[in-house]
């Protein structure tokens, strides 16, 4: 059964589909992509797994296909430059779409490079990871990252369709798919609390990757997703609260290098500070911080940060692109369900919440 | 006298403003830029000429400057990344303005880099070339070249205001003036028939430089764009009338390699490429094409093609970007002040004009 969310973006509306065995539908990838060129970006991993199949679903189109490195440490600008190259090659003009099929790093350079190429052609985000078909696919936030920190340069651009097969995650490494977890948690923790009960009901069914609760949980991370973003596209108000943990997260994954930390993880601990700086602020009980802090550890994610430092870690928050004119506007919660973008707390209790989760951490 | 014309794109709309010594104004300069933080991109070239008087007009705000390498060839990914490394040292955030002061080049760059940092920060155009305040700064379009085309990466990002003080024209060397002066003529041709009776009229005062000829150039040549621009922001329709010349302009220019040619130049013999088809198309009379030629004789440009090689010359036109899926479409003149973009002509016609100009040219 296939399931579609709508992104409703005035004039520019775009379906995620979400549902088992996509990538060999013909009728379903040749129906989302009009164009009659279209370039595969995909990774040395995942393209072994899915390319031909894509390929196969794409036939009676000029497709061309580029196999990118793994990893954070190669979304940079220079591995966007051989995607132009890749477009330039085959001649790729105005009217063709580059498809991204792969995890969060292959969808943000690709859609960064369609953003770019002749300013602008089409893509279409294949999402292979759990956190890709929950979040990183969903919204048109594209870029790449730059050595002082994540995803600081980039575009808005928004993808044409979403197609999330979610028969691919079986081939995904289990410490991939809980990392991917952590923003389906987000997602309920920021905008939905029956879900929250949905999550902890369901948990044990989602870590066996039973079919039925891996959709819904797709699927219902989608709709929240697209209704923020639907309301907010550029997030110059509650869009940032996506943002949820995230602060905190990429002070942990600049510290330790993009590497040693997947994404997920790192929000997972973020989210833990963050909902401990919501208690500071007397919004959260601390019945709801355990709460966060159990879901998270049931889905097998961590939640204390590493030996980091908290000077060094409020640094590394500071160059943060979130930050508004030099001031830390953070993500907290107001309520489990109910998130708040706000400058407004006591510093004191940031710096408290720093100290003790940043220098008492493993090292 | 300080004349103004408004881009009126739907919620973004922004004021070109022309006058002489606009730049020491610095309630001009202070009102056009909101943010704090300020970067100025200009060049080797200009930077010495103007980068303190637009400091000083910037006085109160935290300003930093880089100056790139002058030239098409230096228009690449890798400088736009020394603007990315120049915000990130300076701390500057997603609410900090890029300024760029200077010709085509460094706007395209500096506009670039404004539309990916942090997805996206204000710029404003301090345009310092007759190229650049006519045609370059007005309308959005930034990017860089890659080795297999000019423009091939970039974005489509308007400025917040574009400031375009026609005294720096004074300093422009005679051969880059006349190139901008291609671009003046393209408007009136594309657009305004009245237009062109008033360059016939004015074209050797606009050579001498005086300075209510030069505005009042400035001014209609801004206000025909303006208007195009708004009537079709992302060019997909009517605003490819403004590359008229710029197909077959683009093919001289890499033939030989973005340095002898000056883009005004080459425009100026695509222009007649352009005015010769449209000739043959039987849109143009003989005296038609005879008042383009002249006037850009007049002007000091080029009317006769280097020796590329007419089959080269189509090849090197097959990858402009502005091919649609493959068939080369042209912007042809179908009277004086009235353009076409068509795919709708004898494409005998356009071997016959690229044979004729291409093969028999001056090596």
């Amino acid at each position: 059964m296939t399931a579609r969310v709508d992104v409703g973006l005035r004039g520019r509306e775009y379906p995620i589909l979400i549902g088992a065995e996509l990538l060999r539908d013909a009728s379903v990838l040749s129906g989302a992509v009009d164009a009659r060129d279209v370039l595969i970006v995909t990774s040395e991993t995942v393209g072994p797994l899915y390319l031909e199949r894509v390929r196969m679903s794409l036939s009676g189109k000029r497709v061309q296909a580029l196999a990118l490195p793994d990893g954070e440490a190669h979304k940079t600008l220079a591995t966007v430059a051989r995607i132009f190259d890749a477009m330039v090659e085959a001649r790729f003009n105005r009217d063709a779409c580059i498809a991204a099929l792969g995890g969060g790093v292959v969808g943000d350079m690709a859609g960064f490079a369609a953003a770019c190429y002749q300013r602008g052609v089409d893509f279409v985000q294949l999402p292979t990871t759990l956190l890709a078909q929950v979040d990183a696919s969903i919204g048109g936030k594209t870029g790449v990252n730059h050595v002082a920190g994540k995803n600081l340069i980039g575009a808005f651009h928004q993808p044409v369709a979403v197609i999330a097969d979610t028969s691919t995650l079986a081939t995904l490494p289990p410490r991939e798919f809980r990392s991917g977890l952590a923003e389906v948690v987000k997602h309920a923790l920021v905008a939905d609390a029956a879900f929250l009960d949905w999550l902890e009901g369901h948990l044990d069914e989602l870590l066996a990757q039973e079919p039925e609760a891996v959709e819904y949980a797709v699927q219902r991370s989608c709709e929240i997703k697209a209704q923020i973003v639907a309301a907010d596209e550029r997030e110059h108000g509650r869009r940032a609260e996506l943002n949820f943990g995230h602060t905190f997260g990429h002070a942990i994954e600049t510290a330790t290098g993009y590497g040693d930390w997947l994404h997920g993880e790192a929000v997972s601990v973020g989210m833990v500070l963050a909902a401990k700086l919501s208690q500071r602020q007397g919004w959260l009980a601390a019945a709801d911080v355990k709460r966060v802090r159990d879901v998270l550890r049931r889905a097998g994610l961590p939640v204390s940060a590493p030996h980091v430092g908290a000077a060094r870690a409020l640094t590394l928050m500071g160059m943060d692109k979130k930050v508004l004119a030099g001031r830390i506007r953070l993500v907290l919660l107001q309520a489990l369900g109910t998130a708040a973008v706000t400058a407004d707390y006591d510093p004191e209790a940031l710096g408290e919440t720093l100290r003790e989760h940043f220098e008492a951490g493993a090292a």
